[in-house]
C-alpha cells in the first residue's frame, strides 16, 4: 500500500480524499491543515496540523500538495520535498522553471522525488501538446479552455464595489474549433479563441450598468474578450452556478505531405474541475513513489514520466490488455 | 544528425520517407528492400537490397521497419534488432506480449533497443487507454475506429469469386458516442458500435445478390455487423475510394465521486492513414536512438517511454513552452 498525506484541505484537497478512495493500493495517513484540526469537516480522514507533519517522517510515502500557486506552493513544495516525496499542481506557467530548478535541487540534496505541475493543464495537456508536435512537426497547436468556471476571473469580479458574489464561465469558440478542425489555417486573436459569460449578484442599490462597464473593460482579464455579464440574484446563483465544470481541448493540425490533412483532438469534459485534477495528482502520486523506489531522486514533470508509471497494473498484463 | 534507414518500402515505408523530410535532426540513409533496388521509386532515398543491410554497420542508428505485422515483422524485428536498433509498428494485438518477449531477449543480447508496436493502435491510443484509466479507476474506456479504410477487411472482399476490386469502410456509430459522452452507460455490442460500407466492383455478369450475400455473412469479417453493399466502376472506385482516410477515438468515462461524470476523449482525424502511422515511427525512432544512448537496452512500448524522448527540443524548453 502506498501511504498518502493530504497537505492543504480545500476543494483539492478533498478531490484527492475522494479520489484515494478509488484506488485500491492507495491509503490516506491523514490531511494535514493550518486550520485547528478539529475545524476541518473531512470526509473520513484524520485531520493533523500541519505542524505534525515533520513528526510523520517514514510513515508516508508521498504528500500531494494541494495549496494554491500564488502563495502556498512556492513555499511549500520546496520545504517539503526536504523530507518527504512530494507531488504538486503549481501552474503560474511562467514560474514553472523557477520552481522547478529550485524543487530539483532540493530533491537531488535530500534524495526525494518531487513531481510538479500535474493537472490537466499544466499536465495532461502539456502531454498532449508535446505528442502531438512531436509526431506532426508541420503544424500547429491550439489550446480551448471551457466551457468552465474560472476561479480567478469569478474572483476578480468580486473584487469590484458592490458585487457580493460572481460566477464567470470561460467559453471557447466552437465555431473556431470546427474550422481548425476542418483544416482552414487561422490567425487568431486572443478575443477570437474564448468568450467569457458573467453571473453576477450585486449590492442592493449598486449600479448596473457602471459595474458591468467596469467588468468588461477590466485590464487581463475582460478587456481583451467579448465579455456577456448577466446580474441574477444569490438564490440563483447558488441553485445554478456554483457548481465547478471545466474542460478544454488540445487541436493540433498538421500535414504529412502536401495537402495530407492530419487532425490529433484531445477533449476534456469535467463535471468537477478540482476532483479531476484531484485524480491527476493522485495518480502521479503513484508515480512519484515508483521513481523514488528506483532512487531516481530529483524533480519531473508530466513530460518526463513514463506513462506506464501511473498504473498500478504491472508491465505484461499493460502490455496485453492495453496496446 | 540522427541515421535512419528504411526497411521496406510499401505505403507505410514511402510515409517514413515523407515524414523523415520534416524532422530536421534526421537523415536519411537508405531504402532497404527484398525487389530489385533499381526498380524502386522512392522520392529521392537511395534504395538498396536487403541483403546490403548488414554491410551499413555503423552507417545507421535506427531501422524503421516497415513490413506488415502478418509475416514480415515476426522475422525480422527479432533477426535485425540483432544488429540495429529498432522500430515497427507490429499490430497483431493478441501476439505483442510473444513478439516483446523474443524481441526483448535479443535486444538485451545484443545491446540494441527495439521499440515495437508503434502507430496509433496499438501505439497513441494504448496510450491514451493507459492514462485515462490510470486517472479514473471507476470509469469504462470504449475505442472507436473509423471513418476509416481497412484493408483487412477490404482485403476479404476481393478474396471471393468474381470480385475485382473492393474498398471497405468502418465507420463509428456516432449516436453511441454521443450517449457514451453524456454520461449513459451502455452495454454494446459489436453490432452496435461500428458499421461497416463496402464498394465493390464486380467482374462481367456475376451475380451481385449472391457476392452481397457472401460479404454480409461472412464470419469474423462482417457478420457480426450492419454492412452495405454498393456495387460501383472501375472508374468510380479509383475516383472516389483509393484514399487512404482514417482514425478513430478514445472515450473514456469515469465518475469521482458519486455522479460527478469526467470525460477524456482522443480523436483522430486522418487524412492518410499510413503516413500518420509512419509519423508516429519516426518519433519513436528519434526515442529509440536516445534510449540506447542511455544503454537502455532490450524492447520497448509506447507505455515505457517517457514522452520528452519523442522531441527533439531541450527538456527546459519543453519545460518553458509546452508545460
Amino acid at each position: 500500500m502506498i501511504k498518502v498525506a493530504i497537505v492543504g484541505y480545500g476543494n483539492l484537497g478533498r478531490g484527492v480524499e475522494r479520489s484515494l478512495k478509488q484506488n485500491q493500493d492507495m491509503e490516506l495517513v491523514g490531511v494535514f491543515t493550518r486550520r485547528a484540526p478539529e475545524n476541518v469537516a473531512t470526509e473520513g480522514a484524520q485531520a493533523f496540523h500541519m505542524d505534525e507533519l515533520n513528526n510523520k517522517r517514514g510513515e508516508i510515502d508521498v504528500c500531494i500538495l494541494c495549496g494554491g500557486s500564488a502563495t502556498d506552493l512556492p513555499v511549500q513544495t520546496p520545504e517539503v520535498t526536504k523530507y518527504f516525496n512530494t507531488v504538486d499542481s503549481f501552474d503560474t506557467h511562467a514560474k514553472i522553471p523557477e520552481h522547478f530548478s529550485k524543487v530539483d535541487q532540493i530533491a537531488r540534496e535530500h534524495q526525494s522525488v518531487s513531481v510538479i505541475s500535474t493537472g490537466w493543464d499544466p499536465g495532461l495537456f502539456s502531454l498532449n501538446r508535446l505528442y502531438a508536435q512531436s509526431i506532426l512537426p508541420q503544424g500547429g497547436t491550439y489550446t480551448f479552455w471551457g466551457k468552465g468556471v474560472s476561479q480567478g476571473h469569478s474572483d476578480a469580479i468580486r473584487r469590484i464595489a458592490g458585487v457580493v458574489d460572481a460566477t464567470q464561465y470561460t467559453i471557447p469558440n466552437n465555431e473556431v474549433i470546427e474550422k481548425l478542425k476542418g483544416g482552414e489555417k487561422l490567425e487568431l486573436s486572443t478575443r477570437d479563441k474564448h468568450f467569457r459569460e458573467c453571473y453576477v449578484v450585486l449590492e442592493a442599490g449598486a449600479d448596473e450598468e457602471a459595474i458591468r462597464a467596469e467588468i468588461v473593460s477590466m485590464p487581463n482579464y475582460f478587456a481583451d474578450y467579448d465579455t456577456e455579464v448577466h446580474f441574477i440574484s444569490m438564490d440563483e446563483l447558488n441553485r445554478d452556478h456554483k457548481a465547478m465544470p471545466h474542460g478544454g481541448t488540445v487541436l493540433h493540425t498538421g500535414t504529412t505531405h502536401e495537402a495530407t490533412k492530419q487532425v490529433i483532438e484531445y477533449n476534456l469534459h469535467l463535471d468537477s474541475n478540482p476532483e479531476f485534477t484531484a485524480s491527476v495528482l493522485v495518480a502521479y502520486a503513484r508515480a512519484c513513489v515508483r521513481l523514488a523506489k528506483e532512487k531516481q531522486f530529483g524533480a519531473f514533470t508530466v513530460l518526463d514520466i513514463a506513462p506506464k508509471y501511473l498504473s498500478p497494473i504491472d508491465d505484461a498484463t499493460l502490455r496485453k490488455e492495453l496496446l
